[in-house]
């Protein structure tokens, strides 16, 4: 049966989408090949770091039937030669005869797979992003900042305390939000906390199911602040047994993870390594769980003011919304400052 | 065409749900008369105070066809002579052979119609409401506690905060929330708010469309807290201009608001106000529309802490979510104290 582009384009983004554990520093593409009569005859998306890229599964698993076809990709097939030689000899060798894209390559060394492929005769084009989740954004984003995607995720009552004045916070948010929240640890590049968290929680920083037990993908587990954590002894007995990275800034933690190879980081609080990356606007994502509660006073969830000013606020914007038990989430994206 | 009971029962909601203005202190109840072949053949809610009631209002569009016929109503006939007359007597009267109604008359002065219309040979059945949205919710409330039902109104960020560190609060919601909060406005029997808000924002307490001009029902004006508004000179123009009641305490507004017949108050703030209903467990409902903005320190919804530990806060249960363009809203209901 025949499937149109845009079917083919969700194929594509589901397989990004669908990629167990980090592919960074290369991108989560997905890849779909048609035959010449449309037919889906392949399906591929990257591998974990020095596997092959999307292009080349899909291409593997398509066999002959590619000659003459379709391939539709996430991201701009690669031109240059890295781990895996370039998807676009791949697509040449194959025989592929159209090359459709959702997004080009931000990337100034893999670009100009496009250019490439239409000298060589394939008719290639740029074709629009549905409206669904896509797997590159954080990818996408760091790539043109030069420096890993910082998601802030945030758990918090209603009016926006992340503990009570007496310092309380175990658990504001259901047992729904918790779990949700460690899914999405997993296949993040870094799970990043300040020294305060450090000292007050003892945190594992692990991807875990609610049994306690690991899911198969883990983070890399960063520590931000001067307090060095080797010298708080029992207080940071999880972290110290399972090993850590320990940088003085977010600034420096951020360049040192891009250099090796980061793209995706996720911040998971406490105030002050909150306030710190609101007021230097590296903060890419927001994720906020928010538990029906009421403090009145607590401990707010940034330590300190964006600015004195509404019109200094960070501004977001709503990227989705769901239900967790009794608990609510929303993902937002950072706006640009207004000018 | 008949008509199920399901059918007939969402009918009677909707039609409780149409009430234009407020009917206190009687309740908005919405009511369906189907004849013996179970056909559609009436329909009305609760007039303004003073008019007639639902079942009324139903059985004079029936006529004659109500005879032998069954009543569905959102709430047990009333049994008691009070302005307009029994609706039980009414009932009866017109022949109506079953009645069908979702909630029991928590009011012991108006209770008992179920066994009236019994006793007189009526079939007479409680039915479980639907899942929607139910007009009677304030007043059942209001009627339990022997008190107007509170909803408490918050305008914030997304961590939290109704004002800027420099005071500024103008407008962190979008056109959609404040459109949405006007006509919300609109058939409470009251809009309160404390001193300091009115000191702050010289406020006119009235529901409005976009364009500013009046919305055809307005709830009474009322402020909380000591000092006289009458002494606060331009600061509190508008409300000088418009009239309005004043109380010192929540607690003494909401005596006085009961026994002049409200049963269903909208509170807007301030910080003070919002901090002493939430202390005292007055906060019935509560409407939390969410910016996507992140100020990071600023000042919070309530001035004062429920307690100081995770344990006090007050607790609540959602019940809708709904996107107003960049905005978010909560609807919640409190839920008792655990314990």
């Amino acid at each position: 049966m025949a499937v149109s582009v845009e079917q083919a384009r969700d194929l594509a983004m589901a397989a990004g989408l669908a990629v167990k554990g980090s592919t960074s520093p290369n991108p989560p593409v997905g890849a779909v090949i048609l035959d010449r009569a449309d037919r889906l005859v392949g399906r591929g998306a990257t591998q974990p770091v020095g596997g092959a890229h999307a292009e080349v599964m899909a291409l593997q698993e398509a066999g002959a039937a590619a000659r003459g076809g379709t391939a539709v990709v996430t991201l701009e097939p690669c031109a240059h030669v890295g781990r895996t030689g370039a998807c676009t000899l791949a697509l040449l060798r194959a025989g592929i005869a159209r090359v459709l894209y959702v997004h080009a390559d931000p990337n100034p060394v893999a670009a100009g797979g496009a250019r490439i492929l239409a000298q060589a005769g394939v008719e290639v084009r740029q074709i629009p992003a549905g409206t669904g989740k896509d797997a590159l954004d954080p990818w996408l984003r760091a790539t043109k900042l030069q420096r890993p995607c910082v998601t802030l995720k945030v758990a918090q009552t209603l009016d926006g305390f992340s503990a009570a004045l007496d310092g309380t916070s175990q658990w504001i948010t259901s047992p729904q939000s918790r779990e949700h929240a460690h899914l999405d640890r997993q296949g993040r590049d870094a799970l990043m906390v300040g020294t305060g968290t450090v000292l007050a929680d003892n945190p594992r920083l692990s991807a875990r199911r609610p049994d306690g037990s690991l899911l198969p993908q883990q983070p890399r587990r960063v520590v931000v602040g001067s307090r060095p954590v080797e010298q708080m002894g029992a207080a940071a007995a999880h972290l110290q047994q399972a090993g850590f990275e320990q940088y003085a800034t977010p600034q420096q933690a951020l360049v040192q993870l891009w250099e090796s190879g980061a793209r995706d980081v996720l911040v998971e609080g406490g105030p002050g390594l909150a306030g710190s990356l609101l007021q230097a606007g590296l903060v890419d994502y927001l994720h906020v769980y928010i538990a029906p509660l009421v403090l009145g006073q607590g401990r707010s969830v940034s330590a300190t003011a964006v600015g004195p000013s509404l019109a200094d606020a960070a501004r977001f914007q709503r990227r989705a919304l769901r239900e967790l038990g009794p608990d609510i989430m929303v993902e937002l994206s950072a706006l640009a400052p207004e000018g």
